[in-house]
């Protein structure tokens, strides 16, 4: 790993590997479906080390991502992301193959996919309750049920209620995240009894990687899809959810400049490569992300006061000790702890393992453009670029 | 443009031909080569717009863009990045096949550059006159005659000074970014006096996007270097360096759905579309992209008062006015605005003009990993994905 000359995102397998495995046994424990969202790290290949730990069902968030996957052997799939009506024709088609569920926010398109699906997938109705992001909000009972009522019938059943507790975000106490998660689960199973025989089916689906990591005990609902906990991060060490020794990427970055009279040096890693998501530490000075050192097994302890302090497209600068600064050259490569793993990981498009076997991601943004025709007439393929490793 | 699925960049080549078309006229006025930064589209195929205009010598930030535009048939290529000791035989293996500059900003890379290349190219010594990002100061004079020194004799030779003003970004004044210009011209200008014979030939290389766009007699140095004004975005009207109707991609964003209650609306086009650069609005409120309707030639002025005002992962969330609010569904597509064009086309990898062309960038880190050794070894190909159009 000493050799990188470009920014270079690695993982720990091991690491990654223990924490799918206390995800897993954590719902097993709790009697509930482990339905991980891919959106970390939205490869096919690091899919594997899930599918080894008997994970079947998983979740995306489009359906471009969903495609990938379908291709690549997942065959029970929920994009949890409302529905764009104009993509009825594409979900049909992906439906076609794979177990797809979909979520809805709107009676208008729930309608149109009662109206227009073209082969079975499942609805969830997707509900807000607190994360001011998308969603129906929990308390217009009536609309969720204008919206149970327009599927009835139709090829796309109602399947259930979807919830993201993003406002678990909001807050480092170990017991407010765990309040959220009670609240949200109680509001869950409150409207599925408010909506009466409708819903009586209804699977409960709920989760996000701070609530799922620090709550024990998951019960209460059907199924949980945490994502970010393949990886983890800083943000998520920030929040209580693990520890800094859990986190299972770095990316590995040369350093190309040293300059010792502002006590900083410079890396070849800026914000094409870690995504510029940065915390705020005190005296609001914002970091974009922790270094540590490589070796050959992987990588160390946090470097103490060792931060990457701005970010431009293609350079990291890091401010650092007097001690660091003294013994790091030009074409020495250091790692640095992402902020926020899936924004590093979806920047960089692939990863490589500590023995330098390459993870592809999912080809970016195919349906951009004219491509959901495309995918539609058959004529898009999936593979990844470079993939012959 | 209606029909879209999945956001999608799309280009005004108009505009952005008329963008490229008015600096090199700048530049041709000024007696100065323009040698455009090509790190903002990225793509072989815009790069054509500007062949077309007369550009024959290009700037890249990575010796992999390097790499990607000489198989695209361009020639003369400066990577304006703290070269990586570490990667020397790359950029010597690229040296044999077009003219290529470097720059470093150490002695110790400068030794290395001497003692290690193997295939002639120039090196730039960067200067830092107040970005505070790579470059030697440019008061550390004996340093720069050091690296200067280092190089004689080389088989890779001292070419000229290369600085970038970043602090034109942190003011909306015209007439400090009009200072900063000269200030660093002249700068430059001392420095190359003061090396002396050594420096005799010096090539003089400045320039970003503010000062290019506001400054109209750009002599006094021998080249200009920016990049961002092939696209403009609101940033840069900020700064004052371009009027909204300049700004030539919008990020085409599907409506996913609709939240009278809280006057917003979500798309989809997050953070891994628009990337995360926001700008800061009166009270303190961040936007992350300005809202304009799409139309049958492109798309409109700006809606007042509709922004995108929060980003996650997939998905973007809009502050608008009720009458907009009113007249949206779920299954419309409206643009946003860039904040950061750069980002934006990076994190989108595909641009696609008004009559749905396909313009693809160069694949990502391709020499993350092992791929340097790859690349040596005559194993990578730089063909895009889905190239095909």
């Amino acid at each position: 790993m000493k050799q990188l000359i470009a920014p270079t995102l690695i993982v720990d397998e091991r690491r990654a590997r223990a924490n799918i495995g206390r995800m897993t046994e954590r719902a097993l424990g709790s009697g509930v479906l482990l339905r991980p969202h891919f959106k970390t790290h939205q490869s096919a290949g690091v899919g594997e080390w899930f599918r080894d730990e008997g994970v079947r069902a998983i979740t995306v968030s489009s359906l471009e991502m969903g495609a990938y996957f379908a291709d690549h052997g997942w065959d029970d799939i929920t994009a949890a992301f409302p529905l764009n009506p104009g993509a009825i024709d594409v979900a049909s088609h992906l439906a076609r193959r794979i177990t797809l569920s979909v979520a809805v926010d709107s009676v208008e398109t729930a309608e149109a996919v009662s109206r227009r699906a073209t082969a079975p997938f499942g609805v969830f109705v997707e509900i807000d309750y607190g994360a001011g992001r998308t969603g129906v909000h929990a308390s217009a009972v009536s609309t969720i049920e204008a919206i149970v009522a327009a599927l009835a019938g139709g090829l796309a059943p109602f399947r259930g209620l979807l919830l993201y507790s993003g406002d678990t975000y909001r807050t480092t106490s170990r017991s407010e995240i765990i309040s959220i998660f009670r609240r949200d689960v109680a509001e869950l199973r409150g409207l599925k009894e408010a909506l009466g025989d409708p819903a009586s089916e209804a699977v409960l689906s709920i989760g996000d990687t701070p609530s799922c990591s620090i709550v024990e005990d998951l019960g209460g609902v059907d199924e949980i899809r945490p994502g970010n906990f393949v990886f983890y991060d800083l943000m998520q060490e920030r929040l209580g959810a693990c520890r800094f020794d859990d986190i299972a990427v770095v990316l590995a970055c040369p350093v190309v400049g040293v300059y010792p009279e502002r006590g900083e040096f410079a890396v070849h890693g800026g914000a094409v490569h870690l995504a510029a998501d940065h915390l705020t530490y005190e005296e609001g000075e914002r970091g974009y992300g922790d270094v540590v050192e490589l070796t050959a097994d992987g990588w160390g302890e946090r470097v103490p006061g060792a931060r990457v302090v701005r970010v431009s497209q293609e350079h990291g600068i890091v401010a650092c000790p007097a001690d660091l600064l003294e013994r790091i050259r030009p074409g020495d490569v250091v790692g640095v702890v992402p902020v926020h793993s899936c924004h590093t990981a979806n920047a960089m498009g692939v990863v490589f393992d500590l023995e330098g076997r390459r993870y592809p991601q999912k080809p970016k943004n195919v349906l951009a453009g004219d491509g959901a025709a495309r995918y539609l007439r058959g004529d898009v393929s999936w593979s990844t670029p470079f993939d012959e490793g």
